[in-house]
């Protein structure tokens, strides 16, 4: 270990009004704590929630801000307690870095349903301190919300996964709908999406990807392996696949009706939302009635959950369609994505940024 | 057995036009098939979806109609293949008089899910001739649709459970609701309402009746058995209750935002809709994603559910609170009950009608 007295500081990329623009920013990073992991960053993913948090989108940002929740890193130091991992290894972080350890969420290993859960940039930490994310060198971490990357997975293959991909795998575990031969649905194909069309295929299951045009069809289906192609305004095809999905996975993060999706499902199939929408959603009781059909909702995954997934994508040999940038293209990276323009998720290699 | 060559009548109250008004009405049964099981009324329950089939407000009214969906009888006849049954059994009737028996849920003992389920009453049998009700003095039944009420039973007391009942019983058999031990919201005090709280109470649950007023408190509490009451504009107690239910059992039958009643769930807490509403409801995605909650919904219940419902209300010694009526007194219990002023049942006692 090195000394833990003096402090340590990092240089990061931050946004430091609505406005969203990032531009490098140092700040000082607490000494490793017993139960810390301290991180040297190599790569971080760019989900869509960035740009909510980036813009103030949701009312809640405090500038200056480090965005960032898909951090895989090598270990350089780690504190007293610490028995999960060695100085060397490769690991990742996720959304959150604290959660309160003793409400019943915690204890049941869902700390991320936890009321008191910190998130990893955009909040207050412990020590009163902002939490920093990882479009920076470091970030200080405690051992409870880091997670080994399984040897030989490439870390820029690892970073979606550990929110895109939990967002996922979560909810299928959740509601055991993980058995091979069920019949699934990817709603919205843009990060999320085409993670639940790469591990629903790993599971076995039969993927439909709904959109509500043509545009990706050829690459849902010749590159990401997904069954079939529905698209939402073909009434006929619509009609031809009611009553015949065990289970939607929803990414869309506006507004849609849902009975036309809540049709697609079999009795008993699950409509599973995971984005978050300003506005209400609807649906007539009767749709959801008639079949016992479930709308519900998740939010990303557990630590726990995150490692299954990691094990299982190691397992399955699972790769994401990724779009690896350095950390000076971060600000067009973030434009492009407000447009969609990915195929499927943009990773800084922050390491080759030299910070 | 009797002669089966001779075509039989029946008189019932029937409904001739959307006004709803029920008068006399002679009409011909069908002779008892192999399967059939020729059922005397004695009483039957009076259900708020009636009132949506006597005045057309689905817009599928067939007239003449006689309504009368739980239906409380003796058996007279039953047909060469009956075995469940025999002559002199006080039996049941409910919502459904026939399905497929080869979709995925006649097979899976859900047949209230079949897509060609045949309803009591306003449907069309397999012989092509129309469904009617209980209000009547004789039904013929196939054996499948029809329940043995538990000896010592009275039949007021059975009918309502035919209905009210299994709506309440069926989900919360279904989603897994019935350990001892679980905290519960009763949303609406209607005829299923009072059911949800009896029957709720009976499996050991504690109860929390929620209400837009406080005018039913003393009797939800003292009549019913509940063991809390929440008036829904009570914003100080409705943040008090946040996060502690298992379930709601939402009974309320006209539009209003389910955003109040989610924050009342625990995480994965369930929804569960009975009531058919015209308009669509609302939610916000982040109340539902934060904590993986479940809008659902369900159908009455399935034969199955029925008879273990039934053995379990004679088990458990419960008994609903009804108000037992003539028949002709029905238009104006239809009329009372419309105004919700009845405490909790009708019951027409069609046996003393003599019809």
């Amino acid at each position: 270990m090195g000394s833990l007295e003096v402090e340590r500081t990092t240089t990061g990329w931050a946004a430091t009004d609505p406005s969203g623009v990032l531009s490098p920013y140092t700040y000082s990073l607490r000494n490793t704590g017993p139960e810390d992991v301290f991180i040297k960053v190599i790569c971080c993913g760019i989900c869509h929630t960035d740009i909510h948090q980036i813009k103030n989108d949701l009312g809640m940002s405090r500038y200056p801000m480090v965005p960032g929740h898909e951090v895989v890193g090598e270990v350089v130091e780690v504190g007293s307690s610490v028995n999960k991992f060695s100085v060397g290894e490769t690991v990742g972080v996720g959304c959150l870095v604290g959660c309160c350890g003793s409400c019943r969420p915690c204890k049941s290993d869902v700390e991320q349903y936890c009321n008191k859960k910190i998130w990893s940039y955009n909040d207050v930490y412990t020590d009163g301190k902002p939490t920093q994310g990882g479009f920076a060198g470091s970030m200080v971490v405690d051992q409870k919300f880091v997670v080994k990357i399984p040897e030989g997975m490439s870390s820029e293959q690892a970073a979606p996964l550990l929110c895109a991909g939990v967002t996922v795998y979560s909810p299928l575990n959740h509601f055991k709908l993980k058995e091979s031969g069920l019949r699934g649905g990817i709603l919205g194909l843009g990060g999320v999406g085409h993670m639940g069309v790469k591990i629903a295929k790993a599971m076995g299951h039969h993927v439909t990807v709904i959109s509500s045009s043509d545009k990706k069809k050829v690459e849902a289906l010749e590159h990401l392996g997904a069954d079939d192609y529905l698209v939402s305004s073909d009434a006929t095809r619509m009609q031809e696949l009611s009553d015949s999905l065990d289970y939607i996975i929803d990414t869309v993060p506006v507004f849609h009706p849902l009975e036309p999706y809540l049709s697609l499902l079999k009795l008993d199939g699950k409509l599973i939302l995971t984005g978050v929408i300003n506005t209400p959603l609807q649906f007539l009781t009767p749709v959801v009635m008639l079949g016992r059909k479930v709308i519900t909702g998740s939010f990303i995954g557990s630590i726990k959950e995150t490692e299954e997934m990691l094990d299982f994508c190691k397992e399955k040999d699972l790769t994401s369609m990724i779009e690896v940038v350095n950390m000076d293209y971060i600000n067009t990276a973030f434009e492009r994505l407000e447009k969609n323009d990915v195929r499927y998720r943009f990773v800084v290699d922050v390491a080759a940024s030299k910070l």
